[in-house]
């Protein structure tokens, strides 16, 4: 049996991307904050995810973003790029924008304004699939995107040559053995299963899913590569251990989004002074607080 | 008491865009959708609406589609420009674009990809409000941004100088004369109240709406003016004679979105050829026969 690539496997951290007011990226901060992910425990680097606010981006400042990154981190970890965009066109640019800059896999999500059918959204991935050669993951976000993928849809995109991997949102009646086995039976055994929505992690990753794609693990990488590993290993009590040490932050990011708390985090961590991308704000004095208390005893993780 | 502004009142048609496959605006062909539109009874011509595709444009090709209308149109209807983006500083280049251009109000969506809170909303207009002097009408489409504005949002907004209108979705409740009554107490006089979704058109109209933002008026302004005429004077039968022609077209509509049935339309009448913007489809030969059918009675009257 052919296993997951590791790529799609085990912890993928997703950084902010520091940029200006005007959404010039500040590809030193970025590099800062990739360094800490490098040797973290993390697997992979999701760059340009939703955390990274792709779709408040130009493409040349995506473009930048990209080179900075692989500037950074060399072949010391993979990185996956989001290329999602409206229109088809664009996010086949942003596809092949990111083979050239030498990303490792694509992630897109079927973003959209007049909302999608399936056969749409089919056709929309399977031509920014043959775009380039890279390993795509679909990235399926309702919160987002407020597209819904059917099982038949994700079987049918499973089965797209270069589609090698789904990041799934935290199901909705919280069943995640059954959702992963639901999966399991359409794909093939080389497909990787992954979830997001940071309070769902150790219960995701205990139920066997093979990847997590964490919003924290871009500014905490080493303690959720730990909460990763504990999870995968089948280690109940480490896994709920450090899940507690998260869950004061995991109750910010359902209150506040969590683009704004880890706005809050890397200001105060002294890592980056941007702010989130007009017309997203950034979190008043009283919710900065909070969120000081609650990354504390993460940052000496 | 003073009254809402001519240009938010009755009728108002919203135009495809007809562009090419790279997104590039046919001029012409707009220009021939615009000038059945003057002279047919709509009061207004909502340009770059969510039928003219404007958050699938570029920047330069929406200044390109308002400089065509405002040429094609001249002082003989005014235009009503829709300026929405994902940042708020796009959203204001957009805005003054179309002042530049000659536009004689905006349009403004809560476009959004991280859900935006009521505050951030609230910002967002008022910073593209203050950017220039035209007149604003709030774009409230939850189908499309999937932003829910609350009751003292929309207070709040009215009472900024330069916003004086809204357009509100079909309330889910089918509760016009209520909702309308709730808004009129919380603006002022002349703050215009206007509906969209075409099937609530001669409801929404009899129960005292000022204005109709209207997809179907953009290729069948002369029946829907008329429709928008007989409803504003109370005439039930008139309306309801009119309303029972539009009815098939409005079935397609809720089955297949407006705006892939207006394509069909558009190219089945030989006004333009172009297609949706992927990864929009268009529709397929069965729906579109349905389309021929629905638009026959409408072509003529």
């Amino acid at each position: 049996m052919t296993l997951p690539l590791p790529l799609f496997t085990g912890l993928s951290a997703f950084p902010l991307t520091p940029a200006d007011v005007d959404g010039h990226v500040d590809a030193e901060a970025l590099q800062r904050l990739l360094q800490r992910i490098v040797g973290s425990g993390a697997r992979s680097i999701g760059l340009l995810g939703s955390t990274g606010t792709y779709m408040y981006l130009s493409r040349a400042e995506r473009r930048r973003a990209t080179e900075a990154a692989i500037e950074s981190v060399g072949s010391r970890l993979p990185v996956i790029v989001g290329v999602g965009a409206l229109r088809t066109d664009e996010a086949v640019a942003h596809a092949r924008d990111a083979a050239a800059a030498g990303a490792d896999a694509l992630l897109l999500a079927p973003v959209s304004y007049t909302p999608l059918t399936q056969e749409e959204a089919f056709q929309h991935y399977q031509t920014v699939a043959a775009a380039t050669d890279l390993p795509l993951c679909v990235y399926n976000n309702p919160s987002t995107t407020h597209f819904n993928f059917s099982q038949d849809l994700i079987g049918r995109l499973a089965a797209l040559p270069t589609i090698q991997a789904v990041k799934m949102p935290l199901p909705g009646n919280g069943d995640f053995s059954g959702e992963i086995a639901r999966l399991r039976r359409i794909v093939a055994p080389e497909f990787a299963i992954g979830y997001s929505g940071d309070w769902g992690a150790a219960e995701a990753l205990l139920a066997g899913t093979d990847s997590f794609y964490s919003v924290a693990g871009g500014l905490f990488p080493r303690p959720m590569a730990a909460l990763t590993r504990a999870a995968m290993a089948g280690d109940e009590s480490g896994t709920a251990r450090l899940d507690a040490m998260f869950s004061p932050l995991w109750e910010l990011f359902k209150a506040h989004g969590s683009l704004r708390v880890m706005y809050a985090a890397a200001n105060l961590m002294g890592l980056s002074s941007a702010l989130p991308p007009r017309p997203l704000l950034p979190l008043g004095p009283d919710i900065t607080a909070k969120v000081d208390a609650a990354i504390a005893p993460l940052r000496q993780a």
